[in-house]
């Protein structure tokens, strides 16, 4: 299978990384990647048809902080270029989000990449969170595969659970805690520290980004339940659509009231249907201790979906780490492959 | 699709309700089934090889406790000659599982279904957990579905998952609530009831079996942990393997510490691996109010499994009813649809 890789951070590293090294994870024997290119919005791009040496890429990235022209493999040309004439089987876009473009750049790779056949993996939220419907029917036309498991709960296996195991079911609700950023500094608040102190915090251990209000103010939280919404209820929506409440709007005295009474601020993500129309929503609201969602805590989530099947299930991952998400990629590649790549 | 069902209890007869009455499940159109037998232990069958009324039958049968002579339909022979003889494409096995029979009769009439080349789906343990490797074997080599997604959990997509969204990971242990009754009666005697009032009540609104000990020693927990084991983690156990504490063992005064200490104490059935060999148990553990295994309350019941490719992932169902475990064996059917039946 010949990958090529937008984003080359945290994520596209650790899927090289456990790619390159199977003993770490049972690959499928017909999956055998051959990255033929690696692409990153400011840090340069490598290319080779017949495949690079992944590991040798990886050092080499992180020992420069980028790939240079130097390097006998530096690609100088576009991406979108890249999309349209190299050879590949599929596309793995794991780049970030931008909201203020509207998943952008992404979402023309991936609608570029699906119109040329290729099948399309994502970490990335942008291009489901602002485009599904549109990227879903392109798929189908082109029948290849876009698949996205890690973009919600990072590698736990919700769209999988959601095509495989509830068939038939009609998802009538989702509700989640999805951004672990929020939970943490709504937990250390409730231990008393300060604002600014539990920001700085999480941002030393790598929870919350330099700019931590994409998480706070939740459209972190807004652009999955998009996606869970937009997949497993059949809504049409964007980030931009869902009703979100700020993180200003938690006051100290919030905190306090929660605490003496024994209950938990969380900052949840629903989408429920009402009179036949879908409403969703991301709001900050109080639990008590013994409510499940009371005790996702550091960097987990939890996700409650509700059918017409079955009673009410839940899925709780316990403080993933990059690893999960990369393995998310991983399990949509080998999807692809049980799905009769060849 | 033809079906010869074996077992017409609550959930044969929720079975034959769902699928003839499809408004209530999105039925995949490919699924169209036909009951062309009907079979119970000791309340008589009934067979048509171009497909019963299902609706007329489960009228009659519950009008009249079962199957009779009188029936233009009635069936007299052997469940076995049916299984050798009849026009069925699936066999669905939903009676109860015989422990101290080791999962037969059902083991034997699912051996002798898979010989004959026929899909078998099972909501009764018993077969599985007595002879997982043997029947597995079998249905491959017959190149058959053999599938079990209402033995643990119900409806509760487990196997579903384990098979799609945890591809190339080797499960590293499992630890479940996984019997409702014996959870129903822990939190009726810490609620301060006697251990007959609160069984007596557990057996009025149908939780309880007229003899509660298959439940409440852990023989129910131990099948289901059997296949667990089996299926996820590949080992070779019977529930005759796996130790089991009795409920005996939960004395009133630890019930009582376990209260004044804010703790619950749950049955818990967990397999591991240890030194290279798997451990397995069933065991009366105590958890503080805050674990996410302290508040499975009702019928409700949990999972937790871990791998070596995520962190650890936990299900959650929500007081799962008679609908959810026959959700479960439609989605079985529905997926031997999926896989190419004709």
């Amino acid at each position: 299978m010949r990958i090529l890789m937008v984003g080359f951070g945290n994520v596209g590293q650790k899927i090289v990384e456990l790619l390159s090294k199977p003993d770490r994870i049972k690959i499928l024997s017909d999956l055998t990647p051959v990255f033929t290119g690696i692409f990153t919005a400011s840090h340069g791009a490598v290319v080779a048809e017949k495949g690079l040496s992944p590991l040798t890429c990886l050092e080499y990235f992180r020992g420069n902080n980028g790939f240079t022209p130097t390097l006998p493999y530096y690609y100088p040309g576009d991406i979108i270029d890249a999309i349209d004439t190299l050879s590949y089987d599929v596309l793995v876009e794991v780049s970030t989000l931008s909201i203020t473009d509207r998943g952008e750049p992404a979402l023309s790779y991936t609608e570029q990449a699906l119109k040329h056949g290729k099948h399309v993996v994502l970490a990335n939220k942008g291009p489901v969170a602002f485009g599904y419907k549109r990227l879903m029917t392109l798929a189908r036309t082109q029948a290849v595969k876009l698949l996205y498991e890690s973009t919600v709960m990072d590698g736990t296996p919700v769209f999988s659970l959601a095509r495989n195991g509830l068939t038939g079911c009609s998802v009538t609700g989702v509700t989640g805690i999805l951004n672990s950023t929020t939970n943490y500094v709504l937990d250390g608040l409730r231990g008393g520290k300060s604002h600014d102190e539990v920001i700085q915090e999480a941002q030393i251990i790598g929870v919350a980004e330099a700019d931590p209000r994409y998480d706070l103010d939740g459209w972190d939280c807004a652009a999955k339940l998009t996606i869970l919404a937009n997949t497993l209820m059949g809504s049409d929506l964007t980030p931009m659509n869902i009703s979100r409440e700020e993180f200003r709007t938690v006051t100290p005295e919030m905190i306090r009231r929660a605490k003496s009474s024994g209950e938990y601020i969380r900052q949840v993500g629903s989408a429920w249907r009402e009179k036949g129309r879908l409403k969703a929503q991301v709001a900050f609201r109080r639990f008590p201790a013994e409510d499940p969602f009371a005790f996702v805590r550091g960097t987990s989530s939890a996700l409650r979906i509700e059918t017409d099947c079955m009673c009410p299930q839940m899925i709780f991952q316990e403080n993933p780490g990059l690893k999960d998400t990369a393995y998310g990629v991983i399990n949509d590649l080998m999807t692809i492959v049980r799905s009769g790549f060849e």
